[in-house]
């Protein structure tokens, strides 16, 4: 097992790595609880929610079950697990557990942290993605209009990280949380980044898995720890996010996963690097890496003007203009402001370069 | 012009109290801001919103007018504004303004906390009520099944109060403001409370009202400043409160205004303080001062069991007993477990109590 601390400003919090870990969650838990509200997903569920339960000799644990998929980080469902706690007479030191993926961390930590203005929670990822989702504080729902657009930073108690509920994870859901561990490689680590570019992710065992997981890990941890609230470096974390949550949007949710978005992100992201500072990046290896591990590179058909304003919907957009994270070379993030017609411009000839290739 | 300076943990900040403060506003900003959303209701805006417009030189100023009342702290409202605010392009360098009561205060302070995971907001109360609602981070929506139960603690980047916008309060909105003062003296200062049990409502000038203000927000004050998160002596603000709660969430939030079920409430606290430690309050004396100045001091016809069953609902209660702020002598709070047997008597009693006077 490997230990993290996370110092954020807020809180102190350790994220815990290892096998069969679920079946002991008591040890890692900073207190104990008057009562506990699993929230977890229709597919999750059934592999390992009876797993957790067992965890709590306490009496008073509940479950809510939402359905699986993006579609459930809605308001609505905010709402109805906010009843489910009142319902279930959860009170200022009572927990929640979010057992899942992103989209369980996300919705049922932004439920604890604004259930009574606030009660503690723990992670405990189920996917490959929830590496990074889990650590580092950001909850939130999606609004209509664009995806996280109502949140908060708001630290769990722990993260508890059993890779042993990664074999229950599909191809897709493999290459949707390696891509956001080659854009943490790609931002603060290039070693780690050529690690990656010589794995086929259909040939990993736990034990290659939970060190990747680590690094990426360790990689998110030092990012958040220097600035939590995303007042500068953290925004890097962004890297590849800019259009890769456009083309999220523009799909509602569908087709392309979060990591699969984020891939093309980077390579578009790339591109944008490449010409602003005229230098080379390996986007010709990472091509290669993603399409050899079956990551969707085709667009779909993309009004160019429409993925503009989608991207203008981004968080990190201040005054109106689009603030993107490129890359002045390996591990060399940096924030650059692009105006309106440039990234115009970019996201035709990204079309153009990646419809070239098919 | 009085200044208090607050030392939130999470933040430090400053009230300014006294006359014409809203034609400058920008004078006690601390920072410039891409775009402004005054947030305010259908009454405050015919008297005041114009003035505070005209404050801000910057362009992109946008308005947003709810529904005067407590039913706007609704999820319904909250997304609304969420979408207002994505309307109008604000991004995480825009400022969110309450102008308003309570109501303005709790729910634009709650879509500034989540906005984008936060952005700053100003309070502007126009209430009395509101000196204590604007200082300390309290922020919140209300739930169907309970008041406030869905928040943040979220401090203001400033608390701006104009005295002169009391000018166009009534006087149920006056005795509401004064409960909540006649609290802050009870819990902390006995000289206060003597000062306010001397005035008559119906007579005040500005500079005794603003007096009044200025010593209920440094008393609020000392005590988030010890306290932020109400983990211990906070929870002292909410004497009177576990059962004026109780009484506006039967009535459906209306008949009773807030700080008059809180009168109600202050009388009940001192019914349970007299017999748990055997003491004498001056309960005659506030019964007299309430009534003379015209607080509505008759219940509706209430089932105990109902009652008790909200008293429970509130945030403060913890493993499903009652905690209670009782006072062992004026200026002398403290928090006491009540079991529901004691609570369905004092609630029976009370009725008694009451009805007997009238």
């Amino acid at each position: 097992m490997n230990v993290t601390r996370i110092n954020a400003s807020s809180k102190t919090y350790y994220v815990y790595v290892g096998e069969g870990l679920r079946t002991k969650v008591e040890e890692f838990l900073p207190k104990t609880y008057s009562s506990i509200l699993i929230v977890t997903d229709n597919l999750v569920a059934g592999h390992y929610l009876e797993d957790i339960e067992h965890n709590f000799d306490n009496e008073r644990v509940y479950t809510a079950i939402i359905e699986n998929g993006e579609e459930s980080k809605s308001i609505e469902m905010f709402h109805q697990l906010q009843t489910k706690a009142i319902d279930c007479g959860l009170d200022r030191k009572s927990l929640i557990v979010a057992l899942g993926g992103g989209v369980v961390g996300d919705l049922a930590g932004f439920v604890a942290a604004t259930y009574m203005r606030g009660i503690d929670f723990i992670q405990m990822p189920t996917t490959i993605l929830a590496h990074d989702s889990s650590v580092g504080g950001k909850v939130a729902i999606n609004h209509e209009k664009g995806k996280n657009l109502i949140g908060n930073f708001y630290s769990p108690a722990a993260v508890i990280y059993d890779v042993d509920t990664l074999k229950s994870l599909n191809q897709k859901e493999f290459r949707s949380g390696y891509a956001e561990l080659v854009k943490e490689a790609l931002i603060a680590d290039g070693t780690f980044f050529n690690t990656l570019m010589s794995v086929n992710l259909s040939d990993l065992n736990n034990t290659t898995i939970a060190d990747h997981i680590n690094q990426g890990i360790t990689i998110k941890a030092e990012v958040v720890e220097a600035d939590e609230r995303e007042a500068g470096i953290r925004k890097y974390l962004n890297f590849g996010h800019t259009f890769g949550h456009a083309l999220e949007a523009l799909q509602g949710y569908h087709g392309f996963s979060h990591g699969e978005a984020v891939a093309v992100g980077l390579l578009f992201a790339f591109q944008v690097s490449e010409e602003t500072f005229s230098i080379r990046l390996p986007f010709e290896r990472l091509f290669s890496w993603l399409r050899s591990n079956g990551y969707p590179l085709q667009l779909p058909e993309l009004d160019s003007k429409h993925m503009l304003s989608k991207m203008k919907l981004d968080k990190k957009t201040e005054g109106k203009k689009v603030q993107m994270v490129l890359l002045q070379s390996i591990a060399q993030p940096i924030t650059v402001e692009i105006s309106d017609d440039d990234l115009l411009r970019h996201i035709e000839l990204f079309k153009k370069t990646l419809s070239g290739r098919f």
